[in-house]
């Protein structure tokens, strides 16, 4: 882990305690962290790390937890201007009768790049240093997304059904892909394909995308048994179950990233973990919308890799990781387990699980040298975090988003004390009210 | 609802909202609050304030929403000290293994004082101004909670085995009834008798009990239901369920608060709603410990009335009536219809409810003219909270304690942006370093 000589590196992080996030439950106290061009050099104790590095710059974190960059696994990150619009609606009449109506009438790219800046802002200041995103005009998005900072995959959205985006499956298709080419080489944003839902695409579409995922290598990120009516559409429509009918097509592998998963039978558990699949669980959004409670316990008892999302902020209404960290590990617990799913286990699935699920666990989801620098500092000084046993405990059940003081993507500080770099507080609440104006008609 | 000629009060408060609790779902719009002696004078438009009254102070809130305080219906306030101390464990094993050992070992005036104050401060900075506390050492609990200013209702702890505190059930309840006797003209404190549960109370010991209640006007405060271990334990000794003996000993009444109420059939339901009893609903408590999800949703359809607690901090780990808030509106969903348990019933069951509950309805849980002041402004201009359509909905869909920005109780500020008057940041801190001293021997 160590260089020899004295070495320069560009950031020296001192804090209180590391999280690693790997191996699972690890604590270091009084530990740092050294960074240059942006990568992990080397996890040490202070005192060490004064003698063997000359720093250009050392933050001193004396009451703060080092965690890694949480990864939000799952979702609509432009949807945040449609925050609140429709409370206490389930899922299909929150889709048909209020959030499909708005859309149409309102979406575009500059509402994407507006929605996805205001998103990103406030998932940078709650620790979020990385989102898997599903939405129309992902170039927009990838714009919004850049200028702030952060790390991301665009989903690529693909359905039968038009928006002001594109027509058909394969106009949103073409589209897509010619915004993949155009970030290949985006060092922080990469791109999956997204076809919506099984309700939503039909087979031939599903077959020509899983051409293009084998062809250039993209994985598949699908909404999949978020409701039981979605279950039964498909029994009437297609004679199988969603999942069946992805199995028959050949869609299920260790590409595939399926959000949601509420209602499963034990051997479509077993289906998914064969297969390799990757789970994106989002526990607030499924219970909002009176989906239900995903068998999350059981998943990752036959060895699934789950992640959490917080779904977009139209169905939350929180952009908030601590909160779904909470919300999976309290909500394990319904069926009468109180040590499943531990405080350890869910700062995993909010870091290196979301990582893996997006193929970048190499580069992401915990903090070990050779990996990218994305990290969150936790201040647990205020007395509302006192006392403390276990930092790892405290970061799910008892910290918030508000006491993330520092994010940094890629060693380059984005966020402080809730203040962006490069974006104004003023312009986010500018875009805020423009499009509260624009929406508020279909708000009842 | 106004005054004729100009009146001087004490305090007038402008806000962007005022959402007064009761009626369920009512918002204003620009309006204004006068306050004198502690109590409600007016509510009304910000432009006939100005007019009508001349105020010794005026508190300006554009961005704010001011809502009634919050009432914790169930806590165990200085058990703030052990927050986080046993962790994704079981209830039974919780307390058995972890709990009371080590509150046999430090369990004091002292603590009780020192943990008391502690929870005060918390809960007063997340918008919470009464709480309903079950814990040792009353009179230690009440000099806290009025150095600090807040409002509570201590429940004079009854059990039949031994404490720091007390060596039998009456010594518990002879220690209780000189507290109360103490505390019988306090303006913000009211007592009333706290039988820990059916498992650590004889049928002799309830029959004193009752006596005391009703000679006293006192009402009774237990758990109740909490866990199905609980259940088969009475089950085998009395031949009955836990209710099923409060029945027959008859407590059951508007007098008696029962907390948890996990695990009850629709005849026990229809029994709590025909006596008239309330309940404390705990769902992130019930979640933690692997207790399982109350039938909030059938207990509100029967009418029974439903407030909602943190529970102690060592089983939350939050003392944070927003995320319960949250919690219970999400989780009442979770059997699959979105529309149960909207917003405004969320919030309705954090103030109102908890005060009725308390016997303290017609004095606090509402802003309605006559009632004591107990308010609290949460400030929505922070960019997470916006765009806004609906600010009750934002207040529990969105909204976290971290956006209170002032409480007061009856008409004094008790805590301005997480500035407690009275009581230092220091203060506190070193007594969350003290017993952390003292607690870490028992965490592992």
């Amino acid at each position: 882990m160590l260089e020899t000589d004295i070495n320069t590196v560009d950031l020296i992080i001192e804090a209180r305690w590391i999280i690693p996030g790997a191996p699972r439950g690890i604590l270091l106290e009084h530990a740092a962290l050294a960074i240059a061009q942006g990568r992990i050099v080397a996890i040490l104790p202070i005192i060490e790390a004064r003698q063997r590095f000359h720093a250009l710059e050392t933050v001193s974190l004396p009451t703060h937890a080092l965690i890694p960059g949480l990864v939000n696994l799952h979702t609509h990150a432009a949807m945040v201007l449609m925050r609140g619009l429709a409370d206490d609606v389930p899922l299909m009449a929150w889709l048909n009768e209020r959030i499909w109506p708005a859309e149409s009438h309102v979406v575009s790219d500059r509402f994407v790049h507006d929605g996805t800046l205001l998103a990103c802002a406030e998932m940078l200041r709650g620790g979020v240093t990385c989102f898997n995103d599903m939405y129309f005009f992902p170039q927009a998005a990838a714009e919004a997304i850049d200028r702030i900072g952060m790390r991301a995959c665009l989903g690529l959205a693909v359905l039968e059904f038009p928006s002001p985006y594109a027509v058909d499956a394969d106009d949103y298709l073409n589209k897509g892909l010619a915004v993949r080419d155009e970030l290949r080489d985006h060092e922080r944003i990469t791109t999956c394909l997204a076809p919506h839902a099984p309700y939503t695409v039909s087979d031939r579409t599903f077959g020509r995308l899983m051409t293009y995922a084998d062809q250039l290598g993209l994985s598949l990120h699908l909404h999949l048994h978020e409701t039981l009516d979605e279950i039964a559409q498909s029994e009437a429509q297609y004679g199988l179950r969603p999942l069946q009918r992805l199995v028959g097509l050949g869609l299920m592998g260790p590409n595939l990233l399926a959000t949601h998963c509420v209602h499963l039978t034990p051997g479509e558990i077993e289906t998914l973990a064969a297969q390799h699949c990757h789970v994106a669980h989002c526990p607030s959004s499924n219970l909002k919308l009176g989906s239900g409670i995903a068998p999350v316990a059981s998943l990752l008892a036959v060895g699934v890799n789950v992640g959490l999302g917080t779904d977009g902020a139209a169905s939350n209404n929180r952009l908030d990781m601590f909160s779904e960290m909470r919300m999976a590990a309290l909500l394990a617990k319904s069926a009468g387990d109180a040590s499943c799913l531990s405080a350890a286990q869910a700062l995993e699935m909010a870091t290196l699980n979301g990582a893996r699920a997006l193929g970048l666990e190499d580069r992401i989801g915990s903090i070990e040298p050779g990996k990218i620098a994305d990290l969150v500092a936790v201040d647990f000084s205020a007395t509302e975090m006192m006392p403390c046993f276990d930092p790892i405990s405290h970061l799910v059940y008892v910290a918030g988003r508000e006491h993330v003081s520092h994010t940094w993507v890629a060693g380059e500080l984005r966020c402080e004390h809730g203040v962006h770099v490069g974006v104004e507080q003023m312009e986010l609440k500018e875009i805020a009210r423009l499009w509260q104006g624009r929406l508020k008609q279909f708000h009842r």
